[in-house]
């Protein structure tokens, strides 16, 4: 049994607050600013130089990896850490349109991460190939996975809607035709119980400061199936990634599997952080999460709905095809999400009318959804949103 | 006068350790423990989401790298901190080879760092388009610079030998030939007065984790000149690089000048450490640096090649030829390094025979390079290093 009570006494909630914004950046962790401290005056202060190998600090990438590949159904051994998840959708995507020479669509929807699409435009330009890529609605996606399509590239939760696709069907479908797949877990990774072997996923990429409570800007990851590791090349062919990066030789040799999508030295202080953001994990069974995510979306969308006739759900209704958020539109969301905020309850807003709440059954609980509950009904029954202080607008959101 | 007693004390030294390893990793500055702590409670924990605007974390980006230009000679406002070093070259190649797409080579120098040699690999590899990477010797590289030239990718210093190419003139000879020039201060920046405007560089890119004391996998930068930063195209085009990134549109339009060179989401924890670690440069002229650099070097090398003539010379005799460390060849070097390492004088060892020390003014002085002198006299006229336990090599060296 996941003792979800233990999990919140973890991390550090501001009194008064009501975070429903995990989904964006994870709270701290109480133990990570020791933990960091600890390495940077033990092992950055007294070991210097030798921190590589004292501290493990090369072992980093791959031993965090393997902690982030049991949340996410995937073979330890074939996830590692590093960059941001922007390079590792260009690493996953270089390596698979390579594997598909004869294939130029890469199908991908519109509720997909804008950065994903950037990432694959700024790839598809440099290589001059004539690739295409193919932005469907999210709903038409499988229907769109044909003999064209060299790769999926599809981020398993809407950020806007929390709409969650099927990612064993899509990736069957995508195998039956040939096609490979890039998931991205930025809103699934720590939120359901993503399941990459058993779905016979590609390629996986996704970042840790959400759900995984890594901190602002906290490493990437990259996940590649074993059937590949071993023979997809690294566009990004960095020191790290070579077969012997301190035999410095002048030519690039891959190093095995997952090492090979290692690119530059690794940011060990927020891998500190990282792991004591991990350390939360430990106990927590990946299906009793996505249960216990499942009620608490639900009974806050339940809730809202009969309380505030003015949200219009803009999630799906059934748990089973929701991530762990519950979004509404409104069409004066951004002013009603400050109204909010001022209050305690903190979500967020995406353009142009999502407001956008995040469940992390770490520490979130149920009186925390009633509580929330409780307030949004007062700030949207009464109007509260409609004064100027909440409708100017920070350059940053 | 830049008070370098001063900046000496600004840094964690394990006592009994002279530190001639911080061309590797810089040591701690003693203000980066409070200010990472200071960033992950007080503005991660207490801030949460708002931190990207409240802690000013979207700007750090930026705001650091202004920081860093100062100390590279750049023009402010075109330098930019993110990713790994590595990833930053890839940058600067791939904009510089489609500014001369009827070119074809990427001229380099058998002295480059490996990585940048790899990442250069890779990118001609995903490109296909028939570019040829040239390595040539050190001392070769000028009379290689011909209209065959698309891009010169030189590192600065030799991270073996300490070697320093001569910016200004490379510079002007591409220009001269209509080839662009990238140049990776990884062993100049905080090392030497690298001149980056003045010698009209087109970019550079470099790490802070070595003479700037970032910390392990402190983030990179790079910098464009201003009369290509609005006019090159980002490969690597991520959200942060997009001129609206909150406007969440589904296809890229690069943001204004330098920020078209970020590509995720910065590393806060990061930054933070970094930051602190620049406050020791704020009152430091980098002529002075430079000057006190050459003299210490000077003094270690004339000691070390009068007390101990097994040792051979492996850096330029010549101050101005050098950067901030000096090499010698030895055959046992890395038992030698070993025995060094055990006595408290900290260098490090590269393949084949490379034992190099690093010497930064901001935390070395005279009486450290001469206690330093002493203890190598020690043990190389001794033969102390003849022993089976400085023998044993460990996987990273």
């Amino acid at each position: 049994m996941t003792d979800f009570a233990a999990t919140k006494a973890l991390f550090h909630i501001p009194k008064g607050m009501i975070y429903l914004d995990g989904n964006s950046l994870g709270p701290l962790p109480k133990s990570a600013p020791a933990r960091v401290a600890r390495t940077m005056t033990d092992e950055w202060g007294e070991m210097l130089i030798t921190g590589w190998n004292k501290a493990g600090w090369m072992a980093k990438a791959t031993e965090v990896g393997d902690r982030v590949a049991r949340l996410i159904g995937a073979e330890a051994g074939h996830v590692v850490m590093g960059d941001t998840l922007s390079i590792k959708v260009y690493q996953a995507l270089a390596a698979a349109l390579e594997m598909r020479p004869e294939r130029k669509v890469i199908l991908s929807d519109s509720g997909n991460f804008p950065s994903d699409l950037y990432m694959a435009e700024g790839l598809i330009k440099s290589l001059g190939q004539g690739h295409e890529l193919r932005i469907v609605a999210p709903e038409e996606v499988e229907a769109h996975i044909t003999e064209e399509v060299a790769v999926t590239l599809i981020t398993e939760v809407d950020y806007r809607t929390g709409r969650l696709h099927d990612m064993k069907a899509l990736t069957a479908k995508a195998q039956s035709v040939g096609a490979l797949t890039i998931w991205d877990l930025a809103h699934t990774a720590g939120a359901t119980d993503v399941k990459l072997a058993e779905c016979k996923a590609d390629f996986a990429v996704g970042c840790t400061y959400k759900y995984l409570n890594g901190g602002p800007g906290a490493p990437a990851f990259i996940y590649v199936a074993p059937r590949h590791a071993d023979t997809v090349r690294p566009a990004l062919s960095g020191w790290l990634g070579h077969e012997a990066p301190f035999a410095f030789d002048l030519s690039y040799r891959a190093g095995a599997g997952i090492e090979r999508m290692r690119v530059g030295t690794p940011p060990i202080l927020a891998l500190a952080a990282l792991e004591a953001a991990l350390d939360a994990w430990e106990n927590v069974d990946m299906a009793a999460l996505r249960a216990r995510s499942q009620s608490l979306t639900q009974l806050f969308l339940e809730e809202v709905e009969a309380r505030c006739p003015m949200l219009t759900l803009a999630s799906p209704r059934a748990a089973a095809a929701r991530g762990s958020q519950v979004s509404f539109a409104f069409e004066n969301g951004y002013a009603a999400m400050q109204a909010l905020i001022a209050r305690g309850v903190v979500g967020d807003f995406r353009a142009p009318d999502i407001m956008r709440f995040g469940f992390t059954p770490l520490f979130i609980d149920e009186g925390d959804v009633l509580s929330a509950c409780d307030i949004i009904e007062e700030v949207m029954t009464g109007a509260l949103w409609d004064r100027p202080e909440y409708h100017a607008r920070a350059a940053v959101t």
